[in-house]
């Protein structure tokens, strides 16, 4: 099976269009009336404004010395990443975001890019690498000094320094600003204490602890002269060169974990560790010898939140790879699904292609859209990343907006992909839980990116309260009576039992048209207003429910928050579906092929159609939606469905991967093999006349 | 870590009701005002029917024999599951279905609780029992006469006889009728010839087939004197005494799977494999030594599915393990859940308890909701299975109602059980993605159960199909218009705009009432109608759209069947959303204790509004909710979700499950633990005086 898992998706005794038995829509677009996509034109779209990084990414990966071996052990895996990381390191695919005196590219966009294609390849390798160059060498870069950087960098970016970033405490994930390490400033040596006072304040999760980090990073709370400035980072050596612990220092290997077992992920703490006064990577703060400690930013909240701010990178990769994780599977599930045949159609003809089903259809092309979107929007993501770090628009309104894009985006493609994966393996059946076919083990790997880097839902809630905030300074100054005004203007449609004037006249427009009005009136602008229409008015409608808090005891207002926290993160959601969705648009927009655009405006209703589908009850009770207009929506999606279908694997094709990135042997060309076969053997039998009769027809005579 | 995972939950050194910081509700039930419930009564009613076979179960896999070990090589693990079949064998857990001659139990019921509890120990352990006992050994049972019994079953209950169940095909999963392997009769030997005529029918995902079969239960089309009697099952050597395949017997293993790795899953194939004539296993069809078929049921059609209805219990006891292991990911994650602090809550306290904010008792208690339905749905199901196989109530009739309840229950409680997991996993953070408490271990084993034995979607697809015959069956002899009529009553309220007479009403005397008025409007009755007359107009729906296809050409008419697919799916599925509803509240109405009828009723009224907020498009479109009533679905499940809140921890803690079947250190007290070290360590930092002060208060000084 090994070696069918790198040939061609078409075998080539096989067309892809198979004869006969389709009751539903032509197999292909080559088949169909409509123009087709240009596939090289989507695949530059898709690959985005890094493609040629992305493609010497994936040319460099094609080499199975960077592919995931399945079935090694935890500590193989862990042996061959290190190996991978090293050869990364001789491939010079590591030193993009690095600053050009050291050797650097200063390409952060690229960077990015480039490290998210390593996902095809193997995700322990993106996640070690990650932690490695994105984390441990970013916080070096980012929170660091020249002194750092020139003592430092070249270490690291060699790999001769391998490093932990130690942020996250077994007590304290998402909520940073509450670890339990102390850094003390002994100004009699002019040195940092490292404290790890409990056990809740143990360093966990850390990639490169269990084994092979000889540093970390170390956030600790600085407290100089009895006074706690608030999160601060320490570079610690960790290990003397036979690869034991430096006094004081002890941890524990978080042993195996349900993906990424390539990665070393261990526990650490310190007792009483002692590191140099100028081992504080001093950017955001310092202090003098004397103990004096000195900012340029000197409100202490904003001060955390701007170091923190510098290691976003880490939510901009894992948006990639989801994304692109994203691709793979249905790349793998629909290539199948276009050969496999399950069932007769009942018309008497030969047994149905998966793809033909319309629940199939509904199950793979729905996300697909998605995918779509996602990459999309994870390009423009990229790009004002790569603004912001390149100093090209990094005022602080911009961090605090790219923040904001990195909150929204990374829940929503990272839940996707998991979603994705699961339905494509689901969609393959038996075959798609075999570790060949790729689908179980990135699954696996990628759980984790949900609750990473941020837990999604925590990160929703940071969109909402930005969205919240938003919402308030259009009422900076006004008084509480313009608030409720503009409330009720935003939830008249509720006041009137869900049928505001408006949707009163959409009802009558609706009533007795066909399906084909009804479409008129579900396009792009009409996707627009309602998916926008909908954060306003949740977002208005929490922020009205709120109100009241300020006159409230901390406690009882804390309860009002509680109550409406589902709400906020579902605003949240939709704030960052719509994002997505005009980045979709504005990509298929940009499009002049008449064919590529006619398709991926196709896709782009689907997925518009799909967010309003999923969000039905709400549009329907805030009248924003006739019953009637409600009704067609989801047939309206699966006739998008049936005429994407033809399309299937053009559109998974764009995504422009080689057997060597798939490598799985369903999406090989080997079932359609397979079909052949089995085809070809009843109809010589049928022919030689041999062939038994059924019992049904043998009563009938 | 280890010696941690079979501690109480609670530590000695702490209670379960921590001090302050509580902005929403009581943390115990013991504080709050109302009645708690009778732990060991619901105890009991979870354990159900063979309360007594499940406990002995839960006892002896106690022993640490029976534990999954993580990290384990294919092989080891294979190993390890291999010895612990034996174990069961000496600790007489896999007679009680067989028969009294044989030493059996002949107790169908028992035997299908004790094995799914084995999913607590390893769900491969438990998928393999299956495997040996429950597929092998039933075909022998169910579908061999008494010499088969005599000559083969001892072996096969001790373990003599490992051996493999072959039906499935690389090419045919769920449509077991299309299998290709065939077994031609040769009237000159008296033997039946086993052959694979082409590669897509090679047997595939077998377990036991890899390594450690030395026999296979294998079905083929019967093909004698030129006429295919459809599928029938053989009994097939497989391996002699050194485990090598037997002369034109050959095999290949599937390798690593994404879970269940204890299973030697692999392929088989033959190559004109001469079995005697009286390995036919002959209950239900045979043939006489001159080649001539006989049969006792006529229909060739009904004959399939008789003898495929047999082996129905693997999708019972699916359905019980996924039931269970749905359990122990909500007891792990909200005892977590209950002790872990996260953000302090914005009112000056302590920092605040997960289970505390209003998003996670969404995401953990509307779960523990469904898996209680799930665990009640269960046991009625088991009752029935118990009847039919013990002859109690085993007429055709029986035997279809029992099919369609296995194929409606188990893709909701194998799907639920995935989406459990994966919300426990997610809500734990990234201790939940740490093997050692057993979310992701359990969560990759029970990924294959939504497509085996039947593929989830198509199982549901069968239901869809009995509604639709049952629904037919009301209008035999009927003419085309009182079909007619009877689906224009149905669907009045769409014609209406959505707002049939009745909703109207509805809306009137919902307008201005408080929110209790509204609560008295969704209570059992209504849900009930809800719930029940969604199915009804689903299936009424999809009948009319479907009854033109009586006049189409059979393509044509399985394109129309093929786009109503998704919804007679979705009927189907409102179906067993109903049964289970129905179960839990037969469960409710059967309890005399006070205080457990209040909170179990709480929990219903959760299940049965989660089912409705779900559909809640639906209900709106289709005129069956006001819109006012439809929103206040959300916040109603809101406030029941504050009211269980604080018999959250008895509501786990009554599944029953010991320290040794948990096993999960965040779920023993450990986390509670650390808590309190943490408090206390800044308890006394305060009173020393000693402690730093925040530079925010620093610079008010």
């Amino acid at each position: 099976m090994a070696d069918a898992a790198v040939r061609s998706k078409k075998p080539a005794t096989s067309k892809r269009t198979p004869a006969g038995g389709a009751p539903t829509a032509p197999h292909t677009a080559a088949e169909a009336s409509e123009a087709r996509i240009d596939l090289d034109r989507v695949t530059d779209m898709l690959l985005g404004t890094w493609a040629d990084t992305r493609r010497e990414a994936r040319e460099m990966i094609k080499d199975p010395a960077f592919w995931r071996v399945d079935g090694l052990s935890m500590d193989e895996h862990r042996e061959r990443v290190l190996s991978q990381m090293h050869l990364l390191v001789d491939n010079g695919g590591v030193h993009r975001a690095f600053p050009a005196e050291y050797g650097g590219a200063a390409d952060n966009g690229a960077n990015i890019a480039g490290f998210t294609e390593l996902v095809a390849a193997d995700p322990s390798l993106q996640i070690k690498a990650g932690v490695q160059w994105g984390l441990f060498g970013s916080a070096v870069l980012q929170l660091g000094t020249k002194e750092h950087h020139d003592k430092w960098l070249p270490g690291i970016m060699s790999l001769e320094i391998p490093g932990a970033f130690a942020m996250t405490e077994t007590g304290h994930g998402s909520d940073v600003a509450a670890i339990g390490t102390t850094a003390t400033y002994d100004a009699a040596t002019e040195e940092f204490v490292i404290h790890t006072p409990f056990r809740g304040a143990w360093k966990d999760y850390l990639g490169n602890a269990a084994l092979h980090g000889i540093a970390a990073t170390v956030f600790a709370q600085l407290i100089t002269d009895g006074v706690n400035h608030g999160v601060h980072c320490f570079y610690v050596p960790l290990r003397d060169e036979n690869g034991d612990f430096l006094p004081g220092i002890g941890g524990q290997d978080d042993g195996l974990k349900g993906g990424l077992n390539g990665i070393d992920n261990g526990r650490l703490h310190f007792d009483h560790v002692r590191v140099p006064r100028t081992n504080l990577l001093n950017k955001y703060g310092d202090v003098a010898p004397d103990g004096t400690y000195s900012s340029h930013i000197s409100s202490p909240g904003r001060r955390f939140f701007t170091m923190l701010g510098t290691l976003v990178q880490g939510r901009v990769s894992l948006d990639g790879a989801a994304s692109w994780a994203s691709a793979i599977a249905l790349d793998i599930a629909i290539t199948y699904a276009n050969q496999r045949r399950q069932f007769d159609s009942g018309a008497g003809s030969d047994e149905v292609v998966l793809l033909d089903y319309g629940k199939h259809q509904r199950r793979l092309l729905t996300r697909l859209a998605t995918t779509y979107a996602s990459i999309f929007a994870h390009d423009e993501f990229l790009q004002k990343f790569d603004a912001v770090f390149s100093g090209q628009a990094d005022t602080d309104e911009d961090r605090e907006d790219l923040e904001t894009l990195a909150a929204a985006l990374k829940p929503l493609s990272t839940w996707h992909a998991l979603d994705t994966l699961q339905e494509a393996r689901e969609a393959c059946g038996g075959a798609g839980f075999l570790f060949e076919n790729r689908l179980v083990g990135l699954r696996s790997d990628l759980d984790i990116y949900v609750t990473f880097e941020g837990d999604n839902n925590v990160l929703l809630q940071l969109v909402g309260k930005r969205l919240l905030s938003d919402f308030g300074k259009q009422f900076k100054g006004k008084d509480a009576k313009a608030l409720a005004a503009y409330a009720l203007g935003h939830t008249a449609g509720k006041v009137f039992h869900g049928a505001g004037l408006r949707q009163l006249g959409q009802t009558v427009t609706d009533f007795g048209s066909t399906a084909r009005a009804i479409e008129r009136g579900l396009r792009a602008d009409q996707q627009h207003e309602l998916l926008a229409g909908r954060v306003q008015q949740m977002v208005t409608d929490v922020a009205t429910r709120l109100r009241p808090a300020s006159g409230l005891s901390p406690a009882d207002a804390a309860a009002l928050f509680n109550a409406n926290q589902s709400e906020l993160i579902e605003a949240a959601r939709a704030h960052g579906e719509l994002l997505q969705w005009e980045a979709f648009t504005d990509a298929v927009n940009a499009v002049e092929h008449a064919g590529t655009k006619h398709v991926l405006t196709w896709l782009r209703d689907l997925f518009g159609l799909g967010l309003i589908e999923k969000h039905l009850a709400w549009y329907l009770i805030n009248g924003r939606l006739s019953s009637q207009r409600a009704g067609a929506v989801s047939s309206y999606i699966d006739r998008l469905c049936l005429r994407l279908r033809p399309h299937a694997q053009d559109l998974v094709d764009a995504f422009g991967y080689a057997p060597e990135h798939l490598r799985a042997p369903i999406a090989s060309g080997a079932e359609q093999a397979r079909q052949d076969e089995a085809r070809d053997y009843y109809r010589v039998l049928a022919e030689s006349g041999g062939a038994p009769i059924s019992e049904k027809v043998a009563n009938k005579r």
